[in-house]
């Protein structure tokens, strides 16, 4: 009997590890951070992670940055920058750009998920870390569109992340903050009602290379350094996150991204994952457009 | 050797708890009832159950409710009212509304799958075990959208199931019931062809507060303390679920949800996941249109 | 101590059974071939696999004809033939058919996946294997739209496998491929820049009775018995695969399907999953028109 049970054992012992952390820890961390400092999981990669109330799902770990054991919770790919508020638009609105959709897909306040890690750079990405995990700040990456997990790190151009350990007064996480603060059309006015504005520290690129991704003026009506969270223009429409910059005017759709469902002005031309960043042309890099090259490469969040 | 094996076991047990119940018990039940019956289930929460060709996922049971037992198979989620079978209408279709796609999307009759379990209440949700679990009964709920997974008791405010077993005598779910009255444009007129008829109990609210979610026109033309399936309308556009009533009339649109591709009547002013719940104005709860409360909140569906 | 550790092991032993190939082998292979080869599964049906990154997954494995081990990659399923690059074209562009967008959504190069090997029939899918999976060969099956897994094999009514093993010159998959030769509008001209041309063996059907599923136009412009890879067309559109057929002529989009984001040629009328086989009436089986019968099937892609 007992050699029997041995047996067994010993075959469900390889069954199992299919799915956890390459047999080498249990996949009950609720984070990268976890999996870092209960686990000692140290090599960038993906991991399976499970939420408080049971969730289990595999999200890429940088465990090495300024600290490592930041958690991929989001990525914001901008699939068509031609189509406005279109299929593919999950960070906005996929039905058109229209005051009856205050606040589109209502994304950054919910609790839908979509996507996948490894398809981060090709398509949106959202996963129940974005709603479960209680961190205390933000990191982000600018990687070229399609690029394999695996090169994320040598071909993102920029990634910074905050320091003041900001989440904590918004309830842990941007779902919360976006709670708090809703991603929605006409639920407050520039600047009085913009959400907290957060210095950041450069990984990758600086405060300069950071700015020059962006036209003239949008240089002109902003301060690198910084992300400045549900932003707000003078249309009333909201964005959720400020690339690296903080407005100082209220032209915000042109380096913050991930908006509501409305922006009246020459609607729906500002609506869509990506706003406004080819108001004067695609990748035009003149005038209010962005770079070509920021303007073909995912937004990654990351929590920590 | 035999002292080896028991260590690599012990580090094997950790691992695999993570993706069952809790530590409790194996994800080997198929269904809610099974896991209440069989494994003394009785909390309320998600679970993870597998189908019988082997898909493993994860949704909420019900453990208390009459009974308990009750699995979360799907949830009709209206993202946008005013979308006429647009992106998100994928209990009708996402094609506009065109004879051309008389079933739409076809999903209550196919093993499409989408959504999950804790985004039920923020869009459409439809898992395996809406084909694959066979079972008697149905319950709906109808909870607030955007509601976290545990405050959806308490805030719902309607909740009925049927007690007839009806689902016995159509192969034991929706999806077999559909299979055999298509929720398809032309599939039959009314009110020859409407499906089963299935009278009620209340968990939550009553036959007369269900009654009243409707505008005086609907109220006038269906009675409370029923679910008819697979009902047609005038034009013979096809709805698959009446919101807890039986309609007396062909003018089903406005109280029957989850529709065909196509609804002539004004086309596609009918069609959406929530059908023409909006006739006279949106939540007026006046003529034809249903109430602001009800238009708001996802139908949840249960099988025991 | 002893004792109470074995009866913890044999506790987990259950749990976890259900992630796996049904208790009897883990789910380690990464491929069906692996699973055929190195833990002699032998049976037809769904199966878990796990990608080099780790990421698991499950599909079905034809594990018998012609020696089996082939995996199901990906299924090419047309929602709506009226529906010109619109929601539910994954393998072409659900943006409308526009110079925009040359490579449409990109599917056939990137790492998004969507759908299940269980609506494979009903819906699109495409899942980690079919860019993780080092393979030789493509098996491409046409299986009435709707259909159960358990009767693809029975009413799949044309079956076919490429036997070169020539995917080892594209490095190893389609992924990889299309990655050399993009399906994207203006990356060549026809016929000069068509992919591969491979002839196929018959599992079932013949030559002759796949070629009798296009219309009489497309018969006198194509030998059967092949399958062309990134196909060009008169116009520089570009599609991924022609259906058992070499085209002799760029009138390529009335037999091959999967396209690119633009088709200049009465735009968007030839753009979608399955291009332009309606372009003399939808299974009109008349002119450049395809069968009823192949329009509605889809079109399940393996590896081995």
């Amino acid at each position: 009997m007992a050699s029997r049970t041995l047996l067994l054992l010993t075959f469900v012992s390889v069954i199992n590890i299919c799915l956890c952390q390459r047999g080498r820890d249990p996949p009950t961390a609720r984070s990268c951070k976890e999996l870092k400092q209960k686990h000692k999981f140290n090599k960038d990669g993906l991991y399976f992670l499970r939420s408080a109330r049971g969730v289990v799902y595999q999200t890429y770990c940088d465990m090495t940055t300024a600290g490592g054991g930041w958690t991929l919770v989001a990525s914001v790919h901008e699939n068509n920058m031609y189509g406005k508020c279109t299929t593919g638009d999950r960070w906005s609105s996929q039905q058109g750009g229209n005051s009856n959709s205050p606040d589109g897909d209502g994304s950054w306040s919910n609790t839908v998920t979509f996507g996948t890690a490894e398809a981060a750079t090709s398509d949106d990405f959202k996963n129940p870390g974005y709603y479960d995990i209680t961190a205390e700040d933000v990191a982000v990456w600018h990687v070229p569109n399609n690029e394999r997990v695996d090169r994320w790190k040598q071909t993102s151009f920029l990634r910074y992340h905050t320091v003041t350990k900001f989440l904590s007064s918004y309830g842990g996480n941007l779902y919360s903050l976006f709670k708090q603060l809703p991603v929605k059309y006409n639920a407050g006015s520039c600047p009085a009602n913009h959400g907290p504005t957060v210095p950041v520290a450069y990984d990758v690129g600086d405060a300069t290379s950071n700015h020059n991704q962006f036209g003239p003026n949008v240089r002109a009506n902003s301060v690198p350094g910084f992300i400045t969270f549900r932003a707000i223009n003078n249309e009333r429409a909201a964005m959720a996150i400020c690339l690296g910059v903080k407005p100082t005017s209220c032209h915000t759709e042109h380096s913050c991204i991930g908006g509501c469902g409305y922006f009246p002005e020459a609607s729906p031309r500002q609506c869509g994952d990506f706003t406004s960043l080819d108001w004067d042309g695609y990748g035009t890099h003149a005038g209010w457009s962005a770079s070509k090259q920021i303007t073909e490469a995912a937004v990654l969040i990351f929590y920590r």
